[in-house]
């Protein structure tokens, strides 16, 4: 019987796991996959967490494990396949090796960039591929890029590159965008940003870095390349919710429901890191939650 | 004229910065102290940012501004001493210097702890003196600690201890606690916690680190020591706002209103880090946000 799982061990995962252990709480990690680090393993470079510019995703994913590890943070690589609430205050959580049973549970699964699918895109992600411009547009000063998509997250993208890059097209397939008005208001002003109508990106191409986009006008009928150093990729984020569907609420796009403090509307189960409805999703944010996370369940468990 | 002053660099103000500059934003940070980092700088050990275990806080505090500077980021030390609103939705930061003027600010000033003030207090804080069981409670496992103060905050220091520390005193002036009835029936469950009613710590005592309390028992008028290894101060945290509350919305403690999103009553002002209303007061929800109020900011100036 464990004081707290943990399920995912992303950034947010593994910040409960550190916070949870020097609490003095009996936890357990589960990782679907066979490293740690989630999204960030995949990452080029991050230079926006504080106290580590510039560090290479894949380094930093295998810091913020260690970190956990030498807490003495116990680890299990295996996928979970259920949860249950029992009779008595307590999950079950069901996992391919069996079952544990916990007090409490942290839900830090994240979220998955949805992809344009094209060839070029998985080659070239982290070398001129990117799906956050907050993380990755200060790489790109004074280039050219695009941004792909036509929602707020697309437009909002396309104006933060125009404060940082030369030119900044934003493709979207349809003749008009989603995005809020206001937005479209501050995009259409920028004189560095283009918008490229009707059409879509079929690949990206480019030796070592991002070099051109073959893109297809439907309007026009048109196959052309356009020369970028940049490609962002705003078509939609999916939480890792599937699981987890049946026994927290979540919002209309899949996210659980949950403010600062994590705490959901089942009590006993937290939910931290991208996979929870918030305003800004980054490594830092997704770290804060795994501490608030564990103060909530620190809470709960006081009045259970 | 600026896109963003920041006022104060700890771990907010520098995670603004950082932010900040990254979105291509002409940023000031102004900071009333020769060096940056507030708290962290006077925090012996730091083991809970994820990526960074075991750091001297002076060490972070550096590393901190570091990164902040390799950006480039423009840093004034001088004590800010008026922020007025302008007629045309800019703001003027009057400083012992001159003054600056900026669309939109961040108030990153921190809080500042409530000090015993008795003997040996400060010569011995990061030496077993402590006012942060969240943060430095793992560093005494199966030690014997002390905890001072009657509040909610006190009382969750000493149940918090108890799961980590050999025994915990709890020393209150008082023969009641004002801590929550739900918090008192715990603490009076965990049978390594001792209350001691009706006294005070007069003087902190110990070599390199702390050894022993000197202690006054006023209702029987009786002087003792008291062999630990380490006290926990927890009467009470004072945000730094005495120079804000007149343009920004303060709650009783004189926090400042503020959700995660750092948006405060006055448009065009943010507040971030220890300074706002919020559940958890650590480096990492700190840094978090550093860099809400930054996204949050750029949504205000892209609409005004």
């Amino acid at each position: 019987m464990y004081d707290l799982i943990i399920i995912g061990s992303g950034p947010a995962g593994l910040s409960a796991a550190v916070y949870g252990k020097r609490a003095g709480f009996n936890i357990l990690v589960i990782e679907k996959d066979s490293m740690s680090g989630g999204q960030v393993l995949n990452t080029h470079e991050v230079d926006n967490y504080l106290g580590m510019p510039g560090i290479n995703g894949f380094d930093m994913g295998m810091e913020f494990h260690r970190h956990a590890k030498e807490m003495g943070v116990l680890f299990k690589n295996v996928q979970v396949t259920g949860i249950e609430k029992t009779n008595c205050n307590s999950f079950v959580i069901t996992t391919e090796d069996g079952t544990e049973e916990t007090n409490s549970i942290i839900i830090a699964t994240g979220a998955t960039h949805a992809l344009l699918n094209v060839s070029g895109e998985e080659r070239l992600t982290g070398r001129g591929v990117s799906y956050c411009a907050t993380c990755d547009g200060a790489f790109f000063r004074n280039k050219t890029v695009a941004v792909v998509g036509g929602g707020d997250v697309a437009a909002e993208d396309a104006i933060f590159l125009s404060r940082i890059c030369a030119k900044v097209y934003l493709i979207h397939r349809r003749d008009s965008l989603r995005a809020a008005k206001s937005l479209q208001d501050q995009l259409f002003e920028a004189s560095n940003v283009e918008v490229v109508w009707n059409s879509a990106v079929e690949e990206i191409c480019g030796e070592e870095q991002v070099e051109e986009l073959k893109v297809y006008c439907k309007k026009d009928d048109r196959h052309y390349t356009m020369a970028v150093d940049g490609i962002f990729i705003a078509v939609g984020l999916r939480p890792n919710t599937g699981l987890v569907r049946d026994i927290v609420a979540c919002d209309e796009g899949g996210y659980i429901i949950a403010g600062e403090d994590c705490v959901t509307k089942t009590p006993g189960i937290f939910a931290a890191g991208d996979v929870r409805t918030k305003m800004l999703r980054q490594i830092v944010t997704a770290v804060a939650d795994g501490a608030n996370a564990v103060a909530s369940a620190e809470r709960y468990m006081l009045q259970n």
